[in-house]
């Protein structure tokens, strides 16, 4: 077989087929291979006549098929089935070729396998991609994370395939090295569990606290999203909302069994805050809250218990919903900032801990479109990190700040009502504690570590000097001892 | 040298050295050894007359100096110093020999060291030790895992040395096997956390919301003292509010910077939690608390903001105070309870998954003395598990489920008061929200469900139908697609 691919796709499963073909729609010739060589027959009965593709039956096949420097995406199963291709790959490509995961992988395998791939002279790119099978199809937004070389190959094409933002910029930088870009991915899906519940939080607090029904909050979600709430996400809630299921005639939301389902990214994302020592309370509680949905028998006892509670539906005048459900979105605006500031603080500090150098503005701007949490604010998003001032957090940009504080007082309202009427709000709620503890002066955190001290002789510093020092507490009188 | 001790501590740290001295006190002949022998002389210098111990200079040394079969256990550093004394004891021990590993492992770490060293035949624990240096010295809460046979020879020694519970039985019991012992230990920690985060969001509601000194706190903690929440660290919490520093004559809280450190165990509790898929959302939020405090950069950028936010002070009159602090004790036993809940079903979560057979009720005895979390209500946690009531969750125990409705009005009217008033209390109303999540018939992720099956073609389930289904959103009109 004669070198006369563009690039490859190994992986012919949802993602790798629409990948493949969104490639050839824009002129690549694409080598295509499967594990079972039937998905790769179905797959050219299917889309042949879509562009060019050149179908293979193994992976020796394939690489041969591959103009050099040879440029290769797996799209198959993350964990061992991606260090299999990746071996099989590394088998027949030569140095300077390329390997490109484009599956959903946890970074750190990302690291280990960069490091393995490059100590045989080949390069290996982490590359997140967003979208869906959708946007794999029709342009995906892409977190490519490698070395700066097998960038100036990738970029052109990635370019061309990537989604392209209102103002025309593809959809896809490069993130940084080795697991930079990963990791980045893993960080916007977090973010997409805090988007969804804060909506599904707003959603509970109109249908229980309000008693508006789906096809009513469906409306309010489309004003909604005339506003700066304008997102992806917010505009599919109102479909979702409006659907009317075809069996029993009910909101398609009623006959949904209200168990949410996650496949790790999001529990990854908790974990790793969690090791870097960074706060992401907001996808934190969003991840719990899907896992106590799920959670069968607990929730089916709790039933069988009958917790009485306050009546959950709020007592207000002909008037008010509507100035409630107002409330309800700014509640949303900000809980949704929080969220983002926690998450691009989380990207910072693995930044530091890996000497990553990543372009936070850049980043919000490719998640301007293909991906799932694309949404208007971005653009204010990049321009505070571009102007420097969101360095520290994305609250201290202008525009932000300034949005907070203008939904503040809605936002505790809400948060307020919600807790004496029993709808639980957990991202609401944890967000406003987040900014309540970030603008405090002081926190009771004096206590905790006096505590630590007398029972662990932890030690603690002090307000008025340098130094670690332990409180003899036992020895009244006695005084304090510096310990350093 | 002839085998004259009946067992051994490898480590003489402050931990060991407490722990080598309890033995001795309890008529054990004590082998000790440490990696520089200087600190073993040392020990002897300062203990020698307290009991019989037996110095080895090297390990072959203090192997030799055991009586059969043999018992040591290590207090060094978790991580590579604990794996080197476990090789370094394997090569001189026996089949039969019993290795305690007394520090803070990671529970994945102690499952591999005990399947290493079963494989020689020598018996592995390992073993959770709470309660400091004063706890090792005078009776630690314990909490071994470890094969039948190796806890027939530990038992009367751990006995001893363990502490006793008001009723006089001693706080350690055979959790389980291999890392079922510090796992629990890990659980206790997380437990830790939440405690001293709601001990601290009390203290900061009376001392921003109702202007109080840390003395009247510091009495208001004490007449705690005698109510349900009798515990150790509201025993402490009041002589840390009562204590004056020496220097300034400024109440010792004042004094001391509001940065809380951590070690690790908090931040293991909650990422083992986001596998096991257990929301400890009490546990978490503490966790974050800590790491926010910790943030100086943020903390201080936060201030140049001058973000305005509502005033602190609550506006009460002159005796409201004294109910509000009666309704901030009834928020944190209630958010106590849950915190306990969600530990105590990460602890059920694990023995599934790990196949652990794990006696929850001997696990709350055993944590009724010795270890920071001693509590009086650690005898009805026990009653509870006893019974068979708490089996799915702690919060339907009859006892418990009537404290925390006789607190759920003044627990939601405090949350609602910090929020409007801008004192973060993240695991006061985290764990409210939980409650109310618990206790919803519907949630709303059905909605989450209805979007991901829109954007990712993730299906979901029926309330009225078994199987897996997925709407064709975009084709208005078709009918759902059952899949499987």
């Amino acid at each position: 077989m004669s070198a006369q691919a563009n690039i490859g796709v190994v992986g012919l499963a949802a993602m790798g087929a629409s990948l493949s073909r969104n490639l050839a729609h824009h002129g690549y010739t694409v080598a295509v291979c499967n594990r079972t060589y039937a998905r790769t027959e179905h797959f050219m009965s299917e889309y042949a006549d879509e562009g060019k593709f050149v179908p293979a039956k193994t992976v020796q096949e394939f690489v041969a098929s591959l103009e050099k420097p040879r440029m290769a995406i797996i799209m198959v199963k993350a964990g061992q089935p991606t260090d299999d291709v990746i071996d099989e790959l590394c088998t027949y490509m030569e140095p300077g070729d390329i390997i490109v995961d484009g599956g959903n992988a946890y970074f750190k395998d990302t690291m280990r396998r960069e490091k393995e791939v490059s100590a045989k002279g080949i390069h290996f790119v982490g590359c997140g991609v967003s979208g869906g099978e959708e946007g794999a199809l029709l342009g995906p937004s892409m977190m490519p994370g490698g070395s700066d070389e097998s960038w100036k190959s990738l970029k052109p094409i990635l370019e061309a395939i990537a989604a392209k933002a209102p103002d025309g910029t593809p959809c896809v930088t490069h993130i940084g090295p080795n697991g930079a870009g990963h990791f980045v991915k893993m960080v916007h899906n977090g973010i997409e569990y805090s988007d969804m519940q804060l909506i599904a939080e707003s959603y509970d607090l109109m249908r229980r606290g309000l008693g508006m029904t789906p096809q009513e909050i469906g409306d309010v979600f489309d004003q909604w999203n005339n506003t700066d709430l304008n997102s992806y996400l917010v505009e599919i809630t109102a479909q979702v909302l409006h659907k009317v299921d075809d069996k029993t005639g009910k909101p398609i939301v009623d006959v949904i069994l209200d168990h949410a389902g996650m496949k790790g990214t999001g529990t990854w994302t908790v974990q790793t805050a969690l090791s870097l020592g960074v706060p992401v309370t907001g996808i934190a509680e969003a991840v719990f809250a899907r896992g106590l949905s799920s959670q069968t028998e607990l929730r089916e006892e709790a039933q069988k218990q009958q917790f009485k509670g306050p009546p959950r539906r709020f007592r207000c005048g002909r008037e008010q919903p509507r100035s409630l459900y107002r409330a309800i979105r700014q509640a949303l605006y900000a809980s949704k900032i929080v969220a983002y500031a926690q998450g691009f603080n989380e990207i910072t500090a693995a930044g530091k801990e890996y000497d990553w150098d990543i372009d936070l503005a850049a980043v919000a701007r490719i998640w301007r479109a293909g991906c799932i949490i694309r949404a208007k604010f971005l653009n204010r998003i990049s321009d505070a990190f571009e102007s420097g001032a969101a360095d520290v957090s994305l609250l201290f940009a202008p525009y932000f700040k300034d949005a907070i504080e203008s939904c503040e007082h809605a936002w505790r309202d809400v948060v307020a009502q919600a807790v004496k009427h029993g709808i639980p709000c957990p991202v609401f709620s944890s967000s406003l504690a987040y900014f309540d503890g970030l603008r405090s002066k002081r926190l009771p955190a004096s206590l905790i570590q006096g505590q630590r001290d007398l029972f662990g002789a932890h030690t603690y510093q002090r307000v008025d000097e340098d130094g670690t020092f332990h409180v003899l507490w036992t020895e009244t009188g006695e005084p304090e001892v510096k310990m350093a």
